[in-house]
């Protein structure tokens, strides 16, 4: 039986559908269960071919614009290797394999972008073609082409023998939303090096591509700084072993963009910026009580000249370090109390003509950030808090909406002034659940609000977050993985064909065992088991 | 300064807590913190006596009815001297010590029982008195030296410079209940045995003593028995990798015998046992649908013969390979539609004279349960289900409280009738919160309810549950502690001293970092950190 790659893919959606249940229910429990998140059009044939690891290779085809020497694929491949194979890295060919056929996966790319960063325009679009011998992966980028080798190694199956194969398969695919991220809090909690470059690894099989690294907040300031050493000298929990040293963001840095993942810092200011005050004296607006300081800080000091001189330093540095276009300035949940309390930020206030509106001194204060920012062809993403409260929206580029209730409500607002969004609010994964449901992070749409095709071009994605307060590396992954991934299946597929969560589980199911079978500690989804169940702790 | 210890300790306690707090804020962030559980009567002297661990003996006193040879305290003492020292381990005495002078930890037992299992009677009362170059530590038996030694582990601390401390100490400690127990559910997920190892490692670190193995269920049947292997060859998730082989098990108990933790197996009848009709025809019940059987099966079906001669087979076999002399029944979430369904099951009760009242075969059913596992000298634990539909509730032994609610009332209608009570129903450790607060397991008064002396009496202790539709060994660790750890302090420490939640909020974050120091993947409370976060992943 072959059946032609329809031309009109949603049309032949149903027949796909059929044409996978049919090989799932015929196939045993050995055969290909789906790739995770799904494709945009996916043919899966019958035609199992064997696979061998020692005959099995990659290489770059005649056009390609990448050859031998990229270091983002020549990478890629040798990880891909043992994830496609994994008996073949803990045996080491102790396995007797059914075929010797070679097997060769062709690779193409239009760029040669092997030595750039993934960016807000990269393309992650792919065709990959198997058929027995060979395989072609062809994309514009070299990110597309890791988003392929990704789905490659998820249609590689073992049978009940330990020999690999892969069906005859055709896909086109390439993402729904440009912006697919996950936040970590290093502040609340630290998180060791390992845990976020483990992160990075899982976030890669699901196809996530920003690494959201709100580093600093009120409890720490693990960040050492080049400019500025002692805020986290005094601001760290502990200033040698919970810090981040610029080598560890370097090393960060570079592990993402080998998985087409940009890293996003976020300083956020002037509030959740307690931390900073230990090792910046001046910073922090004093409060004041019966007419003396009470000894108590408050949000950065907005109306001292001073604060915008180090600000700026600061951002200098990070911008240098961070190579991502988008910096994250927060700008969240700022609390006026000290402000009001403070005299000398009253008369700033009454020089300034604010009067003692103190959402136009907020206002003010992040225009100067973001001016600050932007003169460092920074582009800015803010918390919906501040556009909440800005009243020159124009100068904002991009909005997260964080807040529960009516989301897309405000997801709608946002887009109506013209600016970019960023959807968090139905993806907070450290919030204690009212249920173990997965399904309540499949069933989000957010795209379904009234507006013009305009204003919907401008959800330029969504974020998961990974709040710290319980968090820390001893959970993280349970806790992440695979809840993670049904927003990442939200964000990268088309929602018609991703629709029912009745299809969606089993395919998950199988996913979070691959998720297992390369170490991640993928928590589980219901009760049931994996092949190979997680061997940690 | 020295205190006297108080001959009436209640009076004593403000003044206790007054000295631990001057202890804690004079003594820097290296100085004891705490135990946990809290002992009976703890005095902590500010004297600091500096240990060594080159130097650091465990001996017997010449009075003590157990000597060198005792397999539970010498295993102890080897494990204690790491779990003591860990730096010593890491880095085998590259730590430069303060001191030479050898420390002596005197044991005394009363008892020799150095090759039984702990019961239900065991003594796990001890004394303690640490001063300059020796303690002493006295029991009964060695359950109470095994206590007595994780109390100490605890009191040990290290300075900046790594070197090792303990300050002058008297304890007087003794359990509040004697029945602390863990559940660990293995057929919903398959939990490895190094995981339910490592559980029992961490149990013995805040005194847990009974380790409640829910071993089988309607999803898998893991058990490999001797008599009937084929309720595991047919009824566990797999049948050679996902089960529990006769040296598993008593690998298992032999791990818990050495912590002073009794296995208290469970066998759920006659609902919750799907899995088990996989491997054993006509045991469940057929149901019927429009006359004729449906190909669906029910609960164990107690109309058979059969069924009673399988069970006094499974349960001989049973009640050999698990020491303990309780053993639990289940009898729990019994569902009659299929009973009912059933023509042959419908002539049996009237036969039997039950006319159409199922609880009533439900509670013929588990009486022969109950008598077969008597005749085997095994105390029975039954879910409270059973004492709901019971009419002679004087067959029964010991009644598991589980369902939400007031469930104190349940408690004090089953001290009403005489039966022993373990509580279960506030520390469903397994169910989403509304909140991550571990208070909510802390706040839990077990005799707080209107009743006779003899009434409190009855109730024999609680137990954490761990059910295992959402828990595997991936999140199990960070689930179970140190939430579990708050019951333990209530299961253990006298109400009265332990009432507080903000008193027990440092001594619990202290004794998490413990944990993780010793290698348990314990989750973050709140905010903050450890010297030594968790390594593992």
């Amino acid at each position: 039986m072959k059946v032609m790659r329809p031309v009109n893919t949603k049309q032949c959606v149903p027949l796909i559908y059929a044409l996978l249940q049919l090989i799932i229910l015929y196939g045993g429990p050995n055969a290909v269960t789906g790739v995770w998140p799904l494709p945009r059009a996916l043919t899966v044939y019958p035609d199992r071919i064997p696979l061998n690891p020692r005959t099995f290779y990659f290489d770059y085809g005649r056009q390609s614009a990448t050859q031998q020497g990229c270091s983002v694929l020549d990478a890629a491949f040798r990880r891909y290797l043992w994830i496609i194979f994994p008996d073949y890295t803990a045996e080491n060919g102790q396995v007797t394999f059914a075929v010797n056929n070679s097997f060769n996966l062709h690779i193409s790319t239009d760029h040669n972008d092997c030595e750039n960063y993934p960016n807000e325009d990269s393309s992650e679009r792919y065709n990959l073609s198997v058929s027995a011998g060979h395989a072609s992966l062809n994309a514009a980028t070299v990110w597309g082409i890791l988003r392929g080798l990704e789905t490659f190694s998820q249609l590689v199956y073992q049978d009940e023998h330990g020999s690999y194969f892969v069906n005859k398969t055709y896909i086109e695919d390439y993402p729904r939303f440009q912006f697919r991220g996950i936040l970590l809090d290093t502040s609340r909690h630290y998180l060791p090096v390992y845990a976020i470059l483990k992160t990075l690894d899982a976030m890669s099989y699901s196809k996530f591509n920003v690494l959201h690294w709100h580093i600093v907040d009120d409890p720490s300031f693990p960040y050492q700084s080049r400019s500025f050493p002692n805020l986290s000298n005094k601001g760290a929990f502990h200033p040698e072993t919970h810090i981040y040293t610029q080598s560890d963001v370097r090393r960060v840095i570079s592990y993402a963009r080998l998985r087409g993942i940009r890293v996003l810092p976020e300083f956020d200011s002037p509030g959740h910026t307690r931390s900073w005050g230990k090792g910046q004296s001046d910073l922090l607006t004093p409060c004041y009580k019966g007419g003396a300081p009470s000894g108590a800080f408050g949000p950065v000091n907005p109306a001292l000249q001073s604060t915008y001189q180090f600000m700026t330093a600061l951002f200098q540095e990070v911008s240098s370090v961070f190579p991502d276009s988008y910096i994250h300035l927060g700008g969240d949940e700022v609390d006026f109390s000290c402000w009001r309390s403070n005299p000398h930020v009253r008369a700033f206030m009454q020089k300034m003509g604010f009067g003692g509106d103190f959402p136009k001194l907020e206002a003010f204060y992040v225009e100067n950030i973001v001016n600050i920012t932007s003169a460092l062809n920074k582009t800015s993403i803010v918390w919906q808090d501040v556009f909440d409260y800005h009243e020159r929206r124009s100068a904002l580029s991009v909005v997260e909406v964080w807040k529960h209730g009516c989301y897309l409500c405000k997801v709608r607002q946002v887009t109506k002034a013209g600016l970019r969004v960023i959807l968090a609010s139905p993806w907070y994964l450290d919030l204690p659940g009212p249920t173990h449901n997965w399904a309540r992070y499949y069933t989000v749409w957010p795209l379904a609000f009234p507006g013009s095709e305009k204003q919907k071009r401008l959800v330029i994605g969504g974020e998961v977050c990974m709040w710290g307060e319980y968090v820390d590396a001893t959970n993280l992954f349970p806790k992440l993985w695979p809840r993670a991934s049904a927003a990442a299946e939200r964000l990268w597929s088309d929602e018609k064909q991703t629709s029912s969560v009745e299809r969606a589980s089993p395919r998950l199911e199988d996913f979070r065992c691959k998720l297992l079978r390369r170490g991640i500690q993928a928590g589980p989804l219901y009760v049931g088991h994996c092949k190979h169940e997680f061997q940690g702790v």
